[in-house]
């Protein structure tokens, strides 16, 4: 089994000029779950060819922590995985260079795939990267939307989060020569998964503890983020609720812990986390059903979405 | 012969969500020479496959349109081409994301490469990306250092400018199977018209007119870039020239105008307008030089970079 956090390590970037390269190595070294690339080469395994999915599963981290250092610029977050934020131990514009160079060398990472399943892994990889662009974008108009609908929520963090998953496993499973309905089953494994981890991660953005979270805890709330907890909250209050959130989500003048410990406490008299984790665990049921209708034996797959529907960071 | 710029306008950004793509669009739509295209479909118009170079010409104009979105905010500058620039017009945000999406698209146009050519031109152009993502850090790095040499300038510049006037010769004349001696003395032609290119540009930064310029004139100066201009007039000046125009470079408190009219003073003492031309032609004939090594007909090469040479934008 290739260990793909020293397969990340091996990559070598100690280059000129190391203002560009220096905040790479230092994203890419800050960890993180790995789980892009994890699932590639999973996908890949389960027809016997992990190995034949390195190139992309690092072209898939690589991606992804590029969108990770470019979003922080975006949203101006202080911390990611417990360490400072790339543009704040140096600043924007190394953020924004870096990443461009980091979608570059992901790309650069597709070399390394054999000339018969290039085209196609180059196609699902550009298509993956423009639909996270696409809900990046819907996640930024939501900033300034009152409107926004769960449906639309769920749209997307298909497009920011489930896709990525989705073409982890697609890429992985099409490199190793799978057939077709077994990628079918695994893109719907993907996009289920991908909304369950998202869901959480909101849930572990009010509920989590901040040391393993690896994030400030309630940064959603301070923001005013049109997370799954806010949507439901907005949709299940009863009147007497939806005046006091409504009356935080248009403070201006607020000490941030009070404002922390009190829309948590309204979250709670509504039943928010119940709510969410509900969903979420729908989302991990299609997921895990979908796997038995593959011909390969999904048992790893099913294992890590467990795993994840349990993990408290 | 293929017209690039109404190959350009023909892609379609009319795509969900607008606040994505309609900046790629203004951006596409801002004109520009189209240089980079054009040289490719020359170079693979040389050999008679013309045509065979058009994804790979869309995705050079795409790409080095994404550098000039996202320089412009590194830069903070107000206008390209004539117009506000796209964080200017939208903001910051707007002008990362829809960058990256630009970027992205670059690489989905060479989903249209036959799959011979494919991976070769996938390594040349990530290739290319990663030595102008170096020269923009270069650029930076200059910014806040005050013993840039010549020598130094013109890596920084061949790696920003000159690249990728090589790289789109070389992909042209690859996918047009050109023989490898030819690809060889294009290269030498991009890099030596991209200097020369750049080196006008810095020309123009300070004499040029501001209406067909498309960029405000004094720019450079007002931000004591270290172009070719300021580091001729340093190692030319005599012991009063190089006073005063310490004085303006260290200076925090002036009228805008004044400093411009008063270093370009300078510049005139000096004869940094003739030091920078005298570089300019002597790339430019390098450059074309080459040309003669040839085994195809490169006239319309000739002809460009002649006219290039006297351009007044």
């Amino acid at each position: 089994m290739i260990d793909i956090s020293s397969a990340i390590s091996a990559i070598n970037w100690t280059r000129e000029p190391q203002g560009l390269y220096d905040p790479i190595a230092y994203t890419l070294a800050s960890g993180g779950k790995r789980l892009r690339p994890t699932l590639a080469l999973i996908a890949a395994g389960l027809y016997g060819k992990e190995e034949k999915a390195l190139p992309a599963a690092l072209a898939l981290e690589i991606f992804h922590n590029f969108t990770l250092l470019h979003d922080d610029v975006m949203d101006q977050a202080p911390i990611r995985r417990g360490r400072e934020t790339v543009h704040v131990k140096w600043d924007d514009n190394t953020a924004i260079l870096s990443g461009d160079q980091m979608l570059i060398e992901a790309y650069k990472q597709l070399e390394g795939i054999d000339a018969v399943h290039l085209p196609h892994v180059l196609h699902l990889f550009s298509k993956m990267g423009t639909e996270i662009c696409e809900g990046q974008q819907y996640d930024m108009e939501f900033e300034t939307r009152e409107d926004v609908s769960i449906d639309e929520y769920i749209e997307m963090i298909r497009l920011k989060t489930s896709v990525l998953l989705g073409a982890a496993l697609e890429i992985g499973a099409y490199i190793a020569d799978a057939p077709s309905a077994d990628m079918e089953a695994l893109e719907v494994f993907g996009t289920n998964l991908g909304l369950a981890f998202q869901i959480q991660d909101d849930i572990l953005d009010v509920y989590g503890d901040e040391a393993t979270f690896g994030k400030s805890i309630g940064g959603d709330i301070l923001q005013n983020k049109k997370s799954l907890a806010l949507l439901m909250a907005l949709k299940h209050a009863n009147a007497d609720q939806l005046a006091r959130l409504q009356g935080w989500l248009h403070s201006t003048d607020y000490v941030p812990q009070e404002k922390i410990a009190a829309v948590t406490a309204i979250y709670n008299e509504i039943g928010v986390r119940e709510l969410c984790e509900a969903e979420q665990n729908r989302y991990t049921r299609i997921a895990i059903e979908s796997l038995n209708r593959m011909s390969a034996d999904a048992a790893p797959l099913m294992k890590l979405a467990e795993k994840l529907n349990n993990r408290a960071n």
